[in-house]
């Protein structure tokens, strides 16, 4: 065999720079502003939850920043992540494309979270910072960020939504062997969760309202702060370390992309992958068509408006302007909970307006269907939401079967499925639905955006 | 830095070829023997059990023999699997000691089965059989198989042990994402099955009536075949491909071990890391202490006979000499299922007769406490198996903290604990119990080995 089914690189090849796709953008994105004055959100006003180099990250137009050694030191442990050919799911498609994954599932916390939860954690170290908060629901990046804490001496504290803590007992317990602290949210800890339990003693809890908690915590104390997995900025910049590797990995085999597909909730790890190259098709190195997946269920991108509207349910966030489908649009349970966001990254929504990459929607059971094919060709078992691209590149190696096109796609395997069995379960079992989403519902949500 | 934290090997360098380490010893293990006759079983009596590649391999003394090109080709999906240094355990522990870990987590099953698993599907594929029939009891050896034979296009119908089956649904959710049939064992679906139903309608199960109902199906019709994960010589000879890559990786750091640990059960992760350092420890190039860890539970090399036994605890499978706690031993309920075994891999066996290794016991909270103490440290949170390895290592390292010793230590870390987190919230929680093991309830055992 000429070409390896398996590129690694060595870790000497792990990125020094994380870029920063806003040096290349012809315009920034509109600003986020103040919920109360609704002027532009400076520095000083997110001081209380973020240390300084991360707010300087999130405004840096450099386009290259320079990843830490210290952080550099944790990425060794399971970077450069492999990027597959998945010839056996190839072979069983009869496809004349050429599939290759990116696979971030061999993270100690099992997803591409930790690529950014571990710079988090070691600047927020660095300043002197004692403990971080966050929230969690399925509990991705509040284990990401639980590993991470123990890599600096830093205390962790997690507000996991109360229907998942009581649902999915393993990611609290992944969270505890990393030793931080878990609270169902609402919790009696803090002033927001005792008003939730005042009206409601049972309530299983939102993203919303976990957000609100472990905010609150962080604004309270000197020595705390508060990190956020994903829509940020410097969230998105961390994650570009994915696209990097990926970029060399082709390199090595001789590939030139023709696709690059990628899953969104908040947008993370699509940003990760695309926006490296991005940056070479902005050069003319080459040419992909690059394109977002998101769930039926939840389509921002597809079905939403571009307006300014809060992060949180209950309007307590900074404005962003992004795609939407307002702020107080539940989306219905799909088992992908990492895509179950009303909005999407301000970053991500400002370059769909630019057109700059595409976007789709698929619905669950078709996710289902491709994972589990995945799974039976290739091996591993995905997370709920990367089925979401997988589906996507598996309709698009079957167009190409019938097209006769040898098209080079490169996806997002962005973590294993290994808490999600469940999930697979109802697949297999035939107790999966589809959710209908009537445009009505989402006219219903937008009504409520804010007037800016 | 100088040395890299993580070896990785290219594809092209996973070995060729399984190391047979029955061509190097002085003598060979004394013959299995045919429960009724008592004499040495033959390749017609195994024969309907295991497609005749195996049974040729189980004899063999050729020392090195070629893996075909067709399970290089499934390999490649995870292997060479990294060798890490753990730098951040060194660290923590304050050891000059030298840490070395082989992490086999990273296969779809997420532990050093598949290495065997793969083959065995192959060479059954080969011989025109049509399904494979297994037992399992926690599920590391069913997932293994189950995904071995999703990429032969095989049946596979594992029993799993019932007790296993209700509480630790997602392992069997794995097998069934994978295509294959788990029963819940006993079953009404076999001859044992049905008799160990009719006289307890609610029996929990074990490992020995699963044998017998996987063997009894494997026997009675013709394109079907049984597997077994462990014990077996060729189970062992096709897990050589850890201790061949190890070796290769250390090389290329310019190390030479001092020690090599690894958890015994049945002995397959063991053999397969130890083996090649023992060849060259034979021939002179390195002089590595060997030392198996085994639970305090099941202690069957430091607490047990060495003796003709049977494999199953009802006694039909052939007699074979090893160490044993007598076949009607039942192991404390400690939380690593996949050392809770009565007897030990023959040819380990009779090798430990030899002086070639060592051998010690650890208690469970000790090993849990190892267990933790390395996921804060390494990321990566061990199952409860090899979790005994490294608690003789992190003992060793503190040893070598004492004395100053720059000792270079090698373990395996054969697989991930993502399955297992309910046993770690019981070392967490306090609730953990470690079980004495008086010598009477092991020579009441020992009074019922069979008279050969």
């Amino acid at each position: 065999m000429s070409k390896p089914t398996k590129i690694v690189l060595d870790e000497s090849r792990i990125p020094r720079n994380w870029y920063n796709v806003l040096a290349d953008l012809p315009s920034p994105p509109p600003p986020p502003l103040h919920p109360g004055t609704l002027q532009p959100v400076g520095p000083d006003d997110l001081a209380p939850l973020f240390p300084m180099p991360l707010i300087e990250q999130e405004v840096s137009t450099e386009r290259f920043i320079p990843i830490p050694e210290e952080v550099l030191d944790v990425y060794r442990l399971w970077r450069p992540t492999p990027l597959i050919r998945a010839r056996r799911l190839e072979r069983a498609l009869g496809t004349p494309a050429r599939i290759y994954y990116k696979y971030e599932g061999t993270s100690p916390a099992g997803s591409h979270k930790p690529n950014t939860a571990v710079p988090q954690a070691f600047y927020n170290a660095q300043q002197g910072i004692r403990r971080l908060t966050t929230e969690t629901g399925a509990g991705q990046w509040g284990s990401a960020l639980s590993f991470a804490c123990a890599q600096y001496g830093l205390d962790c504290e997690v507000w996991m939504v109360r229907a998942s803590y009581d649902q999915k007992p393993y990611r609290k317990l992944l969270m505890q062997v990393w030793g931080a602290t878990v609270h169902a949210s609402p919790s009696p800890v803090t002033e927001a969760g005792r008003k939730v339990l005042a009206d409601d003693p049972d309530s299983p809890g939102s993203l919303g309202i976990a957000i609100s908690e472990a905010v609150e915590v962080a604004a309270q104390h000197e020595d705390t702060r508060y990190a956020l997995g994903s829509v940020l900025n410097h969230v998105l910049l961390h994650q570009t370390v994915i696209g990097e590797e990926a970029l060399e990995q082709l390199a090595a085999v001789g590939e030139t992309p023709d696709l690059i597909v990628g899953c969104t909730g908040g947008g993370s790890n699509f940003g990760g992958l695309a926006f490296p190259f991005l940056r070479e098709k902005l050069v003319g190195r080459m040419n992909p068509e690059i394109r977002a997946v998101e769930p039926a269920a939840c389509p921002s991108f597809t079905k939403g408006v571009y307006a300014y509207d809060y992060g949180d349910t209950a309007g307590l966030t900074p404005l962003m302007k992004m795609h939407t489908l307002g702020h107080d649009f539940v989306p219905d349970p799909i088992h992908a909970g990492g895509l179950r966001y009303h909005g999407m990254s301000p970053l991500l929504s400002h370059m769909y307006e630019l057109g700059l990459f595409t976007a789709v929607a698929r619905t669950q059971t078709e996710c289902f269907e491709a994972g589990v094919r995945f799974a039976r060709a290739e091996g591993i078992v995905p997370a709920p939401e990367p089925t979401h691209a997988l589906a996507e590149t598996i309709a698009e190696a079957l167009r190409c079967k019938e097209t006769g096109e040898e098209k080079v796609i490169v996806t997002a395997l962005c973590g294993h499925g290994h808490f999600d069995l469940a999930a697979y379960d109802r697949y297999l079992s035939g107790a999966m639905e589809d959710f209908e989403l009537p445009q009505e519902r989402i006219e219903a949500a937008l009504a409520h955006l804010p007037k800016v």
